[in-house]
């Protein structure tokens, strides 16, 4: 099994907090620093065992690590990696859990000093809570995480990032970063960007005084869980992953007009396919 | 309490089977008849104890009820009520569970005989799974099932479907039958049709050789359950709530081209402000 000697975690949320927590609990790991802006939530990490210590500052943060796990929203991953790039002990590997990929390893490779590695990876998984608080152990069992080599990649320090992740319990596909964006933009960006409309969309409709939601079901509040995620995360994901979310809206928005025709003209045999074959699509992957 | 003395139940499955099950349960129904097409699902609702008995025959089984519960797809009830008419106990009352009331209220006031009294209603709950065999006593509790009294429905048939509700465990609002039907467009139709046109795009999405679903996450998951409803009843309810589903549909549209434009635009605090009230707002109904 491999083994981290010092791992920098960069943002220690309910992703770095999860990944720290299962590599310590599998003994992948002998020594775990918390770097981010927020105080109370590093020494929250202390308390809970997530952490050994912390810093505020990454350049401090990052000494001595063999391995920087960068966990903060996409945009600001390539300044984080341009600052902590002349601390980086040789050797040092730096991987991150953007869920955009094209943008951050393009970024990311030419920022990296001789002899360190940057290796691209997201894991799909999370929930809509936020903070080390809401962090565990399990959170990747049985998940995927896409690890996003390049023709740059170093061989070893992929295969250390690959072997990391199946430690934290994870099949773990290799995917081009275009490839990725494109698969995820299908998934999950075009999901939330559907439920944050929904939710704004009923909001919006005021014939009868504003209280609709109030009217909601269960069915209403688990479609969307998602439109609780962090706002500040989906925006960049919305910014770097631009084209791909883009592409993947008009192709929702044509199967929806679709359905709107089928409406529109009262198509009992139609609207039954459309509804069937979406029942049957979404049965199997149960 | 109010009390019924024989229940018919048309259509045995969640909501049928589920209604059955808390009246029983309370003790505020003498006999249970159910009424359907499915034998086996009949039979099996005998044994499961939720009816005392079955009919194929739905004009048979009315005999001597003194209430009758419809609880079948949408565009079936007004057929139905126009079949078993001539068979209602004088002082029957009638309702139904439909998704969809103007259509339903309309259809069925006219054709109540003298003396028997209709009175519509829609419980805001159920599950993505059908049949006796999901049915549940407490499927209704904390549940909203709004009543939807119109300028003739008789005010003892009224206070006693109400009430029935009630002991039930729901919330009962009264709502003009067309009051409702926006309602309900606004917060479980439209997501139903987002969420069948949300699986069919994913699922019509080749670029990446139609793999795309195995690659989903819980989030996907639990944002598309409601794709896996009966697609019967919701071609139903599509056809009968026509005019409310479109205007909402077409007022989503408007949401999420506006949505379209900020990522267009790399609009950093446009996307940000659009994603933060949406989480505020669904945070509120948890």
């Amino acid at each position: 099994m491999v083994f981290v000697k010092r791992m920098a975690v960069i943002g220690v949320g309910l992703i770095g907090g999860s990944f720290a927590r299962i590599l310590r609990e599998k003994g992948a790991v002998g020594e775990v620093v918390g770097i981010g802006r927020g105080e109370a939530n590093l020494k929250r990490g202390v308390e809970l065992g997530v952490l050994d210590s912390y810093s505020l500052d990454p350049c401090e943060g990052v000494r001595g690590a063999d391995l920087v796990f960068l966990a903060t929203p996409v945009c600001s991953i390539p300044a984080m990696v341009e600052r902590i790039a002349p601390y980086l002990e040789p050797g040092c590997i730096v991987t991150d859990g953007g869920s955009v990929k094209e943008f951050v390893v393009n970024a990311c490779e030419p920022l990296m000093p001789e002899g360190t590695f940057f290796v691209g990876g997201h894991p799909i998984a999370g929930t809509e809570h936020s903070g080390v608080e809401a962090s565990f152990s399990t959170l990747y069992q049985g998940k995927r995480c896409i690890v996003t080599p390049t023709e740059n990649t170093d061989a070893a320090a992929l295969a250390k990032v690959v072997e990391l992740w199946k430690i934290a319990g994870s099949n773990v596909p290799l995917m081009d970063p275009v490839q990725h964006d494109r698969v995820v933009a299908a998934i999950s960006h075009l999901p939330h960007m559907v439920a944050y409309s929904l939710v704004n969309a009923v909001d919006g409709y005021d014939r009868f005084g504003g209280d609709l939601l109030s009217f909601s079901a269960g069915g209403f509040r688990d479609f969307t869980r998602i439109a609780s995620s962090d706002p500040v995360m989906w925006r960049d994901i919305a910014l770097t992953n631009k084209d791909a979310i883009i592409e993947m809206m008009d192709f929702f928005v044509d199967y929806f007009d679709r359905l709107r025709t089928l409406v529109e003209s009262e198509d009992s045999k139609g609207l039954e396919a459309f509804f069937l074959n979406s029942k049957q699509k979404r049965d199997a992957i149960l």
